[in-house]
This record gives structure tokens, sequence and C-alpha cells, in this order.
């Protein structure tokens, strides 16, 4: 039965038009789901507060290379991101399911450090495991996870909430992830070659660790609620800033503008990029994985986030017919395009 | 990493026992997980009402094999089977999320047949696809579902509420899905063998149907609430009636008596099994995938259950040190072992 006659390659959509393609024949029908697919999470009516949901899909092979990433590692990243699409729609994480498939490649052992490591982000973020599945598989390991969270219903951060003027704010630094990412890859093939050579990854200690040991921005959602700042709209960038601002801007129907000179790039990730021949902003535009937080607020909360060394005001929301760009130093305009990560073209 | 000197087969352990492993050591931290790992669903604190969680995860080549199985009816029951779990904590699932990872093999329209299915699911069930996630996978198909339901505190029925005395209950008959699964096991032998002969299925429509396309139970959980029965353990039947009643047993701290001539075994299933040569009780005690629900309520609630055409009175609830037992009709006690069915015994 998979042999039909009309045959449509995956890779064809891409990840956001297969979403979109298989998802826009369901209807929402229980009026406890306040938000169903589109966002980072889903919010489900819950009396006084509403529930978060979200969901995280890690295939080895596809998301994850064990060669050079560890088990541990692996476990804490994998309920990191999670967390961080719950925060980044300005919630509180309290449970999470995992479910493993693995191959009897895996021993007993390996899965506990898999384990460990799930542990060891539950106890850092005060999240509860309630549940899960396990499985044998025939090939690799996959991990899925889904977190639960919870918020006040008008407390609650879309991506379709940004209007115009709102200023356009990120957290941490970004492209690290993906520089990070290289220089694994980099050592994974240098030691393919010659197994006698050593993986060389000094000088590469932050970039590394945001690639391997990500943190969600729980910071962030705290300094908010502690100044009552609510983001008319937020997403947390898994796929890039690019990608992410293509998100607000389409649910919120704006454009934006963002300068250059404002993106935050860490000295590490700017380094290493020039030593790849790779342009750092194409870098932090682009690159995957980063987990910080990209929202938008109103003018008047600019001098309360402007106090915070951790945020960056990058730009502003305009009206939509202005499109999505980027301005130069010289003052000229270039055309945001959403690239991604795409794991079907991969 | 993977090659420590110190290894155990997963094997060793089976599924229940690598779960325990692996989950012994987290702790609940958050006042709203009601109830975390151990039972059909996770119970979360929801004011008013409490929020159900389960998931479920079917691995292509382990749980399902798509030679015999179409992709509309696996879609239908990959959703059915987290209902059941809802259902079996006497609540109402209203959202799911589907997060699943597919080889090249399959085209976008086996992915639509799948997603048919889980509409169709949706629609019957009248529940909302909240969320999910789609990936590559080097390998074969995985489903991933997360279910969330809604009951009132004091409603849910968890496992470990059985108490001396109480009538064990079960819903429709047992084994079906088992003997459905021997019939298109036989089948692809046959067509393997001899690729001219086409598969002889007439005469099966009962089990195949159960195997295939099975439902999850919401008509009992109605009746309950009409007639204001609310069970004091419950769990739905996936992994055998022997291995579900050791898991209430188990966490009630109970024993308990069940009668041979008592089991529910549909016509059909009894015959399937003398033709395969099977002991027709050993596969309604063993044999998984039923989605029935096996449940106590107390004596006096006897005159209500018993008018239930689709609920038959099993056996009763005993003191723990009787362990569990099966009482023939030549009056003999036969101790009950959980065979249940291990993903890691594959």
């Amino acid at each position: 039965m998979l042999e039909n006659a009309s045959r449509t390659d995956l890779a064809t959509l891409g990840e956001f038009g297969l979403i979109k393609h298989i998802t826009q024949h369901f209807n929402v029908e229980n009026k406890s789901t306040l938000k169903g697919v589109g966002d980072d999470c889903a919010v489900i009516d819950a009396g006084e507060n509403c529930k978060l949901i979200t969901t995280d899909l890690l295939v080895e092979g596809v998301h994850f290379d064990l060669t050079y990433v560890p088990l541990k590692h692996l476990g804490y990243k994998a309920v990191v991101v999670n967390l961080s699409d719950v925060y980044a729609m300005n919630g509180k994480p309290e449970q999470i399911t995992v479910s493993i498939a693995m191959s009897n490649r895996f021993s007993l052992e390996a899965i506990e450090e898999l384990y460990a490591g799930i542990k060891a982000a539950c106890e850092e973020y005060n999240v509860d495991l309630v549940g899960g599945d396990t499985s044998s598989s025939v090939l690799g390991l996959m991990i899925s996870i889904t977190a639960i969270g919870v918020a006040p219903r008008e407390k609650i951060a879309y991506r379709n909430g940004a209007k115009e003027t709102d200023l356009i704010c990120v957290s941490g630094d970004l492209g690290g992830a993906y520089m990070g990412l290289q220089i694994l890859e980099r050592e994974k093939q240098i030691f393919k070659e010659n197994k006698e050579i050593q993986p060389d990854l000094e000088g590469n200690d932050y970039i590394l660790e945001r690639q391997l040991k990500p943190e969600a921005r729980r910071d962030i959602i705290d300094l908010m609620a502690k100044h009552n700042v609510v983001p008319t709209a937020m997403i947390d960038v898994s796929d890039g800033l690019a990608s992410e601002l293509f998100h607000i801007c389409t649910q919120s129907n704006v454009g934006c503008r963002i300068y250059d000179n404002k993106i935050p790039i860490d000295t590490e990730t700017f380094g290493r990029a020039e030593d790849f021949n790779l342009e750092p902003l194409t870098i932090a535009l682009n690159g995957g994985e980063d987990y910080e937080l990209l929202f938008t607020v109103k003018q008047s909360d600019f001098e309360t986030i402007n106090q915070w060394a951790e945020i960056t005001v990058i730009g502003h929301i305009t009206e939509k017919a202005e499109g999505l760009n980027l301005v130069t130093q010289t003052g000229s305009f270039i055309e945001l395009k959403a690239r991604g990560w795409d794991a079907f073209s991969k």
C-alpha cells in the first residue's frame, strides 16, 4: 500500500509545509482547547490557569550523533528543548513524559546515562517526570518528550500578538550552538581519517556547551514576572533567528526591521565562524538550537528591558507591507529569508 | 561510550522492570503532580478538575507490521490506545499530540493515509489534535502520541484502590485481538512462501477488527457516570488480563480470585484458538491489545453492574496472602502469572 501510483516526496514540502498540510483538516471541538497547532505550545483551559503542552522528537542520525554527543548530555538537552518551548509561552514547566525506543545495541548502563541527564535537567528546572513509554527499536535511539507547563491565561505570550512599533528583543547571543556543531563535525571527520589524532576542542568551551548542554531561559521569564513585563509575542530560537522572526511576523500579520549591528554574537562564535570562512551574521541569523528567547514588547517597556544585561533590542515591528528586513550599517535593506533547519532535507 | 566495561542487556529487565529501574530515583517536586509514573495516566492538578496525561510509542517492526496493517487503521489504533488509557482513569480525553518519524520510503500520500486514520479517531472520540512533531528517520515509521484528558478529582480511578470483597469486572470479551494477529501472521507467512496465494481472511471479521481497528470503551465510562458508579480501581487491558490483574493487586496490596468459566471469550476467538491448537483461556488471560476495561467495584454496585450487558463479573478481590488465583470449574486453584507482552524480548 506504500507503492501508490501517486507519490510525493516528503522533502518537497519541508517540515513546516508538511505539518500544515496534514493538520489543515483537523478542527478544534473541545472548548478547553484554547490554542491547537501553530505555537510553541498548545494551550488548554484548566480553570484559573492554563496548561501548556509541547512535544519534541529526537531521532539518532537525524537530530544527534552519538559519536560525539555523550548520552547524559543528550538526555539533558532533550528535556531542555521542551522546557524552552514552555518558557516561550511565558509559562512554567512542571511535568514531562519521556518515551524512548532503542535498539539492542544499547545496554542498561547506556540508558542509565541517558536518564541521568534527564534527571539532572528535571532537578535543575524543578520538573517532574510523570510518565512515558519504552520500547525496543529496529535501529538506533529515539526520544520523544512531552512537557506540561502552567501559566495564568492573561500572561501567555503567543506568536501572534506583535504590533507595529513593538520592540524586538532577543536573550543571550546567537549562532554559538551552530558553530559548536561545526567543531564537533570537523573533529569527527579528522578522527575518521586518522584514528590516532585526538579531537582538538580547546578554546571552544562556550560554543561546545551551547551545542551539547544548552539551557532554557527560565531566568528571562523570572525577570519578566518580577518586573511585570508581558511580551506581546514570544518564541524560542530553535530553528534560527530569521525563521522565528518569520513565524512571529506571519502570525502577527506584521513586518519587521532588525539591525545587523545589534544582533548579539559571542566573540568565540565570531572567531570560529571566521576560521570556517563563514559569515558570522549569517550563522547568527540561520544557525539553530540556540534556545534563546525572541520576543516583542511595547515601546513603553523599553526602559525596563534596557536594564537587563541578558537582553538585546535588535529592531522593531513594522506594518506588514514593509516585509521582513535586515538593515545594514550602510543603511541598505536586505530581505530576510527563513532558511531554518529542515529535518527532511538531510 | 556505549562500549562500557559493564554491560547489561535490556532484555534481562523486561519493560516493567526497566521503567521501574530508570524512574526509581526521580522525585516528585511540584504540588500539581498528583500522580506520576505507575498508572494508566499521570494526574495533574488543574483547579476544579484534574488533567490526565498518557503517552504511547509505536515502532514499526516492533509494534506493527505494515505488510498487513493499513496505514489508516494504524493511525486510528495509535490514537485509540492512548484514549483507552484516559478512560481507564475514568476520565474524558480531550486533546492529543502526535509525533511521527518516518524514513524516505514513505510518500506524502502514505502519511496522508496515516493522518486520515488519526483524524477519524479524533472525530469518533471528539478529541482535538493540538500539537506534535515530524521528523525523518533512518529506518521505518515511529509514532509517539500523548493524550490529555480531564476528570473531577474524586472520580479518578487509580490502580491502587481495590479492596477485599470488591467485585472484579471486565468489559466486552478477551483474546480476540491476539487471535486476529495470529490470522494475519499466518497469511503473511503463506504469502511469503507463495506470492500467488491471496490471503484467506474469511470468517474472521470480528477478531481482525479487534486487532486492526480496536475501539476504546468510552461507552462504559458513560454508563458509569450515568449510574453514578465509581470503580475502586481500573486499568485497560493492553498487555493481557493476567498482567493487568497483577498491576491492580500489587498496587492495591490485595489478592484476587477469578473464575475460568466467567472469562468472556467470543465464539470466533474460541474457534480460531482451537484451530491453532491454542487454549482459548490462555489466550484470553495473556493475549494483549484488547483495550477492554478491567475494574473493581464495591459489592453494593453489583445490582447496577449486573444489568450492563457489556460487563462480566469475573471474580473478586481477596486478602493479599491468598495471592492471585484462577479457580477452575473443578474447584482447583491455579496461580495466575503475569506474562503480558514484552517489547524487549522480541
